[in-house]
């Protein structure tokens, strides 16, 4: 069926990116909105806005009957869920459908499977889908633990069953201290969580993280659009990612790409979805999870293979095909997206709410600003800290990463700390530059002095500049002929 | 040799987007600016700016001995013209040689005969450059015309050899009323010039403006990079262009690509340069002219084959090599500019100078802005009076087309007349979309009333929307879940 109006049931960057494909495609566009977003972006770019609530999320955003009220009233056919919120939430995806409309995304049934580890395991299992070796169950016997560990081999991982947050883990590197290792783990875990069982796994000491972008269709098509490297995190969450990665051989990438395409098959999926691996040093890869939605980073795709991926997403609920076959498609240059959060990275990424004084994108060849804000305007406090997504696209990855520092550079933000310093740390360190980065990167190197330092550095750059500047300047012609110095500098003299 | 500062010798969009690749590839930007364009961004952009005089731009830009004096005092090793001024200047070219510094752009040689139309026929003659068929020389006689003219083929066009302006021209379609014809064009143009010699040649009555992207190096690779369509023009200057053109066919386009580089080659020339040709309603091609610079609408071939013709200009002053071959090169999706000029369609295109009140960018997938101003920046009398190029990318000529539609309506512009909305009159019309139109697009389908009755139709199609929001809207309902309308929409909605 022709989908001719859609309702965003989100907000922010996502919301208007969203919009803007529908926009293209000639289709309407609803905005739903907390009291809080009142004056945001996301409403004035909608064709209609409905307001369904304060915040907190659980009174507005997150409320599945207000969302389908405000559909319903509005006309919209389709809803568009965005990332994070009801995205991945199998009662409002039965909802939806209840209410006779469509959802954009997949069955509730594909989330409720890949909603539940054990679940998720269980499917990708029967099409042979490598898995982290280790104990299928949880075990407290420390004797049969013991063998299999020697199975699995070292170092290996042991972690609490009923666990979370890092208690009752440990990492064994040899077999002589696994007893005393794992007696130590079962009793944290029996004192944090009550329960002492645990499960043993192969520890991946330099792991990767690498998914794949998927989309199926009602007609049984299901592709892979390559991978996306996020190893780079900070508090176990992604902030640059990029596509493709720098290790995959051509190779691997089919085998990852299949592999991907048979976890959606397990669960006959359609609609947009990631299937995440993590591999290891060896170039060995296990299946970690699929999120069932669009995800933050899938601008990385979109620019290394052209297709876009909001306009697939409403063609499948719609009723239609994939747009192109696997074989179409091709990998074309590379693209970097840094997460540009309201956080300061000097204070252990702590969020760092306030006014967007100045806001000024970075613009030109080779550079995509998805955001939600304009200058003057505050990042409210009830919600994710994300300001923006700066994508950068080249034809090599050095290309895309000279790229991404130009636009940092440029990208001026005042009245708050962002993650742009920080990403500017990235793209100028060694590990990232050479590809030879884990997900490790932050802790291993990064250390919030360096980005002081190098901002002395700069300053000293600067000041050693502008006196070989005026030693070169002629007196008389200081009016006419004056050399002055840039404003944009500013950023980066302090981030280059 | 490795350049590491280059002064751009141009201001508004041109400027930084030059400095944008010199920063990507770590070399150094020097500006030069205008005591009008003192609070310029190509200024604040720039690592070091030299003030070079008042407007006029004689009294500046144009001024090659200020120019060359601001690169030898900042220690730029080299010059980028860009368009205009300078860039196309054989004096300049050597004067740059002379002091020993590099120009960024082919030789002064390459200019002077490519400046020069009959140097540049004669040189792209021994290539067998196809040429519109007619006289090579002046003729006077009547009966030695007509016959030449019965060779041709009708219609044909008659013009004065020291004309211009379309003084002593005429289009004459049959054979029987030649001697008539010939008669009145002689006598104009003895009136008008003193002169009564004429140039027959074939009348192209549906021509299409098609030019091919060149690169050669000093190491004699000659390369092109496909076409460009620029048929959409309003007095006599583009202002819609797009790649690859709709109606090359892979074969012309190989044909057309290897006169180009032939082109090119009679001169020997390095760096990019642009040959430009018209193609008939038959699809036969002929020789225009070629043009020794950068052209404005450069970034539609970046988008389609991804090379960044700024970086290979700079490698190519630097002595190094086009850094991709013939066969390496491929065309991927569709690229289209439009040109936002300070200027009133509904005025017969004048320019509207004045203070830009709002200025928003448009953003997301697939849209490159490339600009010099900023909100609160007043557009200078002195210089041309385009404000940006709104470039948009996609898969498919109608994704890039649908996208520029959406990118019109987000570009948020008030304070000055502009052409954003002759540009969603372009995107929307049936012969642009369906690809049959030619360079007398705008006198055959343009009326300004046009833009009126759409903008009026588009307020009663906003009003009546407006009304059935109300009808839907419980009273009760206002404030917590009331429907609003956006602000972006306006645009929009008047331009849709």
């Amino acid at each position: 069926m022709k989908i001719e109006k859609i309702l965003v049931a989100n907000r922010g960057e996502i919301a208007i990116r969203i919009m803007r494909s529908a926009r293209e495609m000639g289709i309407a566009t609803v905005a739903v909105f907390s009291e809080a977003d009142r004056d945001a972006l996301h409403v004035r770019y909608a064709d209609e806005a409905v307001c369904i609530g304060p915040p907190p999320s659980a009174e507005s955003y997150l409320h599945i009957g207000k969302v389908i009220d405000a559909c319903v009233r509005t006309g919209a056919q389709a809803i568009h869920p965005g990332y994070g919120f009801l995205s991945e939430n199998p009662a409002f995806a039965r909802a939806v459908r209840e209410a006779g409309l469509i959802l954009i995304g997949p069955s509730p049934e594909a989330m409720e499977i890949m909603g539940n580890k054990l679940a998720a395991k269980a499917a990708a299992l029967k099409y042979n889908i490598p898995m982290v070796p280790g104990t299928e169950e949880a075990v407290t016997d420390v004797a049969q633990a013991k063998s299999r560990a020697a199975e699995v081999g070292f170092p290996i991982l042991i972690k609490a069953a009923a666990g979370g947050g890092g208690k009752g883990m440990r990492i064994v590197r040899e077999v002589e201290s696994f007893e005393e290792q794992m007696q130590l783990a079962v009793s944290e875990a029996t004192t944090a969580f009550g329960d002492g069982s645990v499960f043993i796994e192969r520890y991946v000491s330099s792991p990767r993280h690498i998914e794949i972008q998927v989309l199926g269709d009602s007609h049984g098509t299901i592709v892979h659009l390559f991978e996306r490297e996020c190893s780079v995190q900070r508090r176990h969450q992604k902030v640059v990612e990029e596509a493709p990665s720098s290790v995959l051989t051509p190779e691997l990438r089919e085998q990852m790409g299949r592999c991907a395409v048979d976890v959606a098959r397990a669960v006959n999926y359609t609609g947009a979805g990631t299937v995440e691996f993590i591999l290891d040093e060896n170039l060995d890869f296990f299946f970690l999870e699929m999120n069932t939605r669009l995800q933050v980073e899938h601008p990385v795709t979109e620019l290394i293979t052209g297709i876009d991926l909001v306009k697939e997403q409403i063609r499948i609920a719609g009723g239609g095909m994939v747009s192109f076959s696997q074989e179409d498609l091709r990998i074309q240059g590379h693209a970097i997206e840094l997460r540009v959060y309201a956080e300061d990275p000097a204070n252990n990424f702590l969020p760092d709410i306030g006014t967007l004084q100045t806001y000024r994108r970075p613009g030109g060849n080779g550079v995509r600003v998805d955001d939600g804000f304009e200058q003057g305007m505050e990042i409210p406090i009830y919600y994710d800290p994300m300001i923006a997504k700066l994508i950068t696209y080249g034809r090599s990855r050095e290309e895309a990463i000279n790229r991404m520092q130009r636009a940092i550079a440029e990208y001026d933000i005042t009245g708050i700390q962002t993650t742009l310093a920080f990403g500017n740390f990235v793209m100028q360190h060694e590990a990232f530059r050479s590809g030879h980065f884990d997900t490790h990167f932050v802790e291993k190197y990064f250390r919030p002095e360096l980005l002081q330092t190098q901002q002395e550095e700069e300053a000293l750059i600067a000041a050693l500049a502008a006196v070989s500047l005026l030693q070169r300047q002629k007196p008389a012609a200081a009016l006419n002929a004056g050399t002055v110095t840039g404003n944009w500098e500013r950023n980066r003299r302090r981030l280059r």
